[in-house]
């Protein structure tokens, strides 16, 4: 193994100071002189015609600068995959919650009371609250009616389903012959599990600050994920060259976890900023994060298993179908995706998916953490130990016996790289005892519970990065990937510090500004960031140490390719004591005046290198979504990358009360080369907290698609007090080397999450025999479970 | 000649619209949130000892942040040549107007009170206010005594004169042999000349906010030229590294003229944002700028010129004295600069120069348009009218039987190349019509005058430009020279417009912060950004379009080098019709969106083209100023180029008031090739300008060191009305194209200044028989003069 002196180990984050300091600046700190804000007028109603608005009384209120209803707004609709949005209302809401008006005042109270003041009449219509309901051919509400031809590029529309009117994309994986595959199998399994509607719960709210520029274009500051695709976004919708639009988030996130790349607040503060001249600010209230800010996709998977005798999976087909609400977001995108959590982990020779994606009259949906991952893996791990338990076999057995391996080939296609998915399951077996029988309580029952999981990276991404280095030896590295908490800074200046072998103080990174920070294709979302953006400062900094080489030839008197840098200088590899200071390179010979006498020589002030870094994604075929041999056998992927994961938990459930305790939890996570180890185990141990909330609380409650819960007093998120005791809970790195990451590393951050509900599902199976099939499973369904239990 | 699309044009500017609509953003128009304003408490007394300051009843005063003495500033001194001064004067002021203390407050009012309750008793010295007087070796007072040792790199320290302690820096040039010279003279011309003080009047005045950063760093804002010189400065005053001090002008400066490269208001105000962790923002008052923000160097010039009977100059040795009041600031680097001036235009065959930096107890001085040039052309010009009227020759033939020619070598060792006097000389004095004798009028008499000038550009100088080229098309170039008003932005973008063949609304500007515009040694000085960053930009573009012409390939299936760009396609240049869209270079090949099912290649979101241009300057002996000859024959130089004019003026003078009215006025510039027509022409134009008020009335008046005149009422600039009708006024553009500018372009802004005053004190001369060789010629000066003519 290769020795790093920069990677590989717990460095202390870049933003650790700023942090514990209270000097780290986010977007909703900011102001700017002569700045409004807005507010935005929602509907009231699930679904309903707007039969008129009134905003005379609201546009004559002292310190109101504009109102804007449906009637402002640009005729073209936007949206993330299917143009399905207009900015306002125009005719129809479509969720409790859909923006009907905004105002734009002097302050903030002001813009609240024009409110209350603008006059909207409403026709209800009925309203569609049920996603099976809303799948089928006749459904009793259509929630779009006139879907836009989808426009962005050559690209292929999603795929409607013409019988099937409230479906906005469907999309298939076909491999093998599943129904041959049936006639093989000794078992036949067959559930329907669900999942919830989840919050992101990040602290910082949805907030940007939009400006109209004098050459007719827009300047947003945004506490946002994916500043180039927030640029692609607001170009498309405003009509906008992307010359003309810049993104700025160049402070701290707080927290996205999928919820910031969709756009929310800019389009609309983008309108009042043009409308007004003024730079207004426009951020959501916790209640409207909750309605109108979205939330993870509900599931409703139908799943078939074939197995044989000696537990070898034959065959699989699954049926999802997946609630967008009133609009998709990037919803349609997920469909596609739950390809990938069905891909990998196991070998199935005959697979078959249909995953639709369905409009409702609920609030919006939009990524979020597992992002189309963890809800198939739900429904897939579950299955694996009910067919564990009715072959009579050691549910971590089943799993093994069934696992890709290297150079397998995958549902997809593609030839399987990286999989440290069995080594995950050893480490988190071993932690919590597996096989050894837990002991009996009262009504405190314990039981035990193993998953695993896998979260893909998508893969078409380019990443360019910039580093300069100054005349003080200073590394900077310009890089669009996104702060939001997960540390992607200091990964990149890591890297930037291995290539030097500098010290983590020589290193400063700049990100977050489509105008100043190079492109990124995504930001960071998908876990791509270290692979991606952490490849291309890895070349920005070959880049610039080719330059600094090649200044320094002349001095050291070898060639560039004969030296290497270290501790600030520059070597002769072959003789390291034979170096020069960086420093030097930058000064004139005879000082640092220009142009008096002598035999002056100026180099250059700083030098900057840069680096692009193209990840590609195999051609597929898109009735199959496999793609085609010759492109794997060149080494092509679907994904950039799998993490895989496993989760191994020991819970006591109350059978009184329903309630669960974690009593022990291993978690492990291959992450093919932990670039920062502590900060790779606490996104571990995130994960696996959001797991546990997803798995046993966590739910937007709806009636008739209104939120009952938009805080956080009725709303439940996972706090430490939910976790097992520190020496009960364990976070794994393993590492299975990717042959194209930085130092090998993949990405994590979403993978653990994927397997935490269903092996806490199994263990609460284990202990009291209620399998619950619908997350979370709550103390209510427990205690349902049970009972019926009793009574069949 | 080359076809040209974009350059050589009279383009409208890229910051016209802005600026006629009110929305272009000035420095002196930012606020930060939390900003907290700044005053300087100034030394009454232009020698005194501080004997106690007492601040107490200052920070107790509500709404003072913080009271700032030179007990609080670091011991090290700044400056921009000498380090002679501290932020805050610790014991000895020596100008009126002497920093002496400052403050922060929640309001201007209050720090203006602030200053009135902080209690400064003073021990008043005798005061020195002559510059032959200060330049004794026994002089009657010594400004400063404890000079420090020169500290810059290995840079060789600024002469002292160990017998003079007043003279702060001592700079010669030999050539010949000057004693030899004068024995074969037919004729000797002794004269003394002398200028004074005038002001540069930038409307927008010296202005900053400056930010402490957590890192221990600073950010100022600030409307300034050279971001990267005040960058290298700060550093040194701060003793902090490169990479923690940015220097932002990002907007447009209201006027530099040569007033905004050193630092005034920046390091209180660091001083005072570091003090309280707030931004600080100091604004000079306009009486602020006449004593405390620099003027031009006042010189005494003693010049003696050896002439042949036909004219042939055969020897020449000057000693000039510049007068830099309390502090130098670059006034030792200009001492350095008087060469320059001296070694072009005129071939002489001996010369001496000596050239001393005396400090004075006036009012500080500061770089002027016209750098150290100006005021030696001043005597040289008017020398070379008295010995025309001496041997009774035309003053154009004497001047036209001197001149340099291509390829000869000059004073300082360089070969001659691109020089466009001659051709300056023809056009000015036809347009005049030279060698007509003048009507006659009654007390209006009527003279004509003719004068040639010179400006070199300093030659070490690095330059690098990034050049983006966006998904769109659209081109957009950073780079870090100034926008003061030039036109240099404009220029930056036309090169752009030029490399790639588009129209200017494809491109866009980004200049002015040292943390995004990439490294340039000096900014917008010595009339250089066109040479050195246009080149640098031209780099960048030609780096850009090898990248995109490298996309290309695969599509055009030719090699890159036989592709050709135009109107935002790539084409063969062999069949130009086979051509692609820049922009569906950036497209992948079934849509925007990534991920997507397809044969899906991602290519690139903007490439980045890089360029870096440096000038360097041939090494020279420090004791002759010369280079040596076999770096002459490599085509190195000491200067970047130089760039010449002439002015030929016809005036009528008042005999019974004095009065001088410019009638015509031809100005000619040799700008190598003029990118910009109009905005070379406007360069001629107020440079002709700016040189008419320092011929006639422009002078800081003092009185035993303090400004009597600090007010635009009492200090008269020229306007519009001092100009003659525009019918009479012409400026013409002289190309002699230099081998390494760009597209042949040198550089203009200073060049016609230098040869105004000459050719107005000539034309008086000419008119009514008063030679003055005192600038300004005012009114009073001629009566006196034609009241001494009739009495003699």
């Amino acid at each position: 193994m290769t020795e790093h002196s920069a990677v590989g180990k717990s460095v202390i984050r870049l933003d650790a100071l700023e942090k514990v300091t209270g000097k780290a600046r986010y977007c909703i700190d900011m102001k700017l002189p002569g700045m409004l804000y807005g507010k935005v007028l929602r509907s009231p109603y699930a679904h309903a015609r707007i039969t008129s608005i009134d905003t005379s009384k609201a546009e004559n209120m002292p310190g109101v600068k504009a109102v804007i209803t449906g009637k402002d707004v640009p005729e073209k609709r936007f949206g993330a995959a299917v143009f399905d949005q207009h900015m306002l209302a125009r005719s129809v809401v479509r969720y409790i919650g859909d923006p009907v008006a905004a105002v734009a005042a002097d302050t903030l109270d002001n813009a609240e009371k024009a409110l209350e003041l603008i006059e909207v009449e409403y026709e209800e219509m009925p309203g569609i609250f049920d996603i099976d309901e809303a799948w089928q051919t006749d459904p009793p509400a259509v929630v779009h009616t006139d879907l836009p031809k989808y426009e962005l590029g050559k690209f292929p529309p999603p795929r409607l389903v013409p019988e099937r009117p409230n479906v906005c994309n469907y999309r298939t994986l076909r491999h093998g012959d599943v129904e041959k595959g049936f006639k093989e199998a000794d078992l036949i399994i067959e559930n329907r599990f669900t999942t919830t509607r989840i919050n992101h719960c990040a602290f910082e709210i949805h907030v940007c600050i939009a400006q109209a520029e004098s050459d007719g274009g827009l300047t947003i500051w945004a506490g946002r994920q994916s500043i180039f695709l927030a640029k692609q976004y607001l170009c498309n919708a405003f009509d906008l060259p992307p010359s003309k639009v810049r993104i700025i988030a160049s402070y701290y996130i707080g927290g996205g976890f999928g919820s910031k790349v969709t756009l929310y607040t800019e389009p609309i503060a983008a309108m009042l900023a043009l409308k007004t001249g003024k730079p207004v600010r426009l951020a959501f209230t916790r209640e409207e994060m909750f309605h109108s800010g979205g939330s993870r996709v509900p599931f409703v998977i139908y799943i078939k298993d074939g197995v044989k005798k000696d537990g070898t999976l034959v065959a699989r087909e699954m049926r999802m179908l997946l609630g967008m609400g009133g609009y998709s977001g990037s919803g349609p995108l997920i469909t596609r995706n739950t390809i990938y959590g069905l891909a990998s982990t196991y070998k199935v020779p005959n697979v078959k998916m249909d995953s639709y994606a369905v409009y409702t009259n609920e609030p919006i949906v939009t990524s979020f953490r597992g992002f189309g991952t963890s809800q198939p893996v739900w429904a897939i791990e579950s299955q694996m130990d009910i067919i564990a338990e009715k072959l009579g076999m050691d549910a971590a057995e089943l799993r093994r016996k069934n696992l890709l391996k290297e150079g397998d080939i995958n549902a997809t296609g593609e030839i399987v790289h990286s999989i440290g998915v069995g080594e995950c399951l050893d480490k988190v077996a071993e932690f919590i005892e597996w096989g050894k029988k837990p002991k009996e309580g009262n009504h405190w029952k314990r039981g035990k519970g193993v998953s695993l999981g896998n979260k893909y990276s998508m893969a078409p991404t380019t990443a360019v990065a910039i580093v300069k280095v100054q005349e003080d030896g200073t590394i900077e590295v310009r890089e669009s990937a996104d702060e939001m908490g997960q540390g992607c800074i200091t990964v990149m200046g890591q890297i930037a510090a291995e290539e030097f072998k500098v010290s983590m103080d020589k290193i400063k990174v700049v990100w977050g500004d489509t105008a100043i920070t190079p492109y990124l294709s995504r930001g960071s979302t998908s876990q791509r960031s270290t692979f991606n953006v952490g490849n291309a400062v890895r070349l920005a900094c070959q880049d610039a140490k080719r330059q600094l080489f090649e200044i320094a030839s002349e001095k050291l008197g070898v060639s560039p390719e004969d030296m290497d840098t270290g501790d600030g200088k520059i070597y002769v590899k072959a003789n390291p004591s034979k170096a020069i200071n960086i420093t030097e390179l930058f000064t004139a010979e005879r000082g640092l005046l220009p142009g008096e006498f002598g035999n002056y020589v100026e180099k250059t002030g700083e030098v900057i290198g840069r680096g692009i870094w193209v990840t590609r994604a195999a051609p597929s075929d898109p009735d199959t979504a496999q793609i085609p041999a010759d492109a794997a056998q060149k080494g092509e992927r679907l994904v950039g990358f799998y993490g895989y994961a496993a989760s191994a938990v020991e819970v006591l459930v109350n059978t009184e009360t329903g309630e669960v305790k974690i009593e022990k939890f291993g978690a492990a996570s291959d992450v093919g080369f932990p670039l920062n180890t502590k900060m790779c185990e606490q996104q571990v141990e995130g994960a696996a907290g959001m797991g546990v909330g997803s798995a046993l609380w966590e739910g937007v409650l709806l009636d008739e698609g209104r939120v009952l819960n938009p805080n956080f007093r009725d709303y439940k998120m996972t706090t430490a007090l939910n976790m097992p005791k520190m020496e009960n809970f364990k976070s794994f790195l393993i590492s299975a080397p990717h042959k194209d990451g930085p130092y090998g590393a993949k990405g994590t951050g979403e993978t653990q999450i994927t397997s935490t509900a269903p092996a806490i599902a199994s263990a609460i199976y284990n202990a009291v025999g209620a399998r619950i099939k619908d997350l979370p499973i709550t103390r209510e369904k427990i205690l349902k479970a049970l009972k019926e239990k009793r009574k069949g």
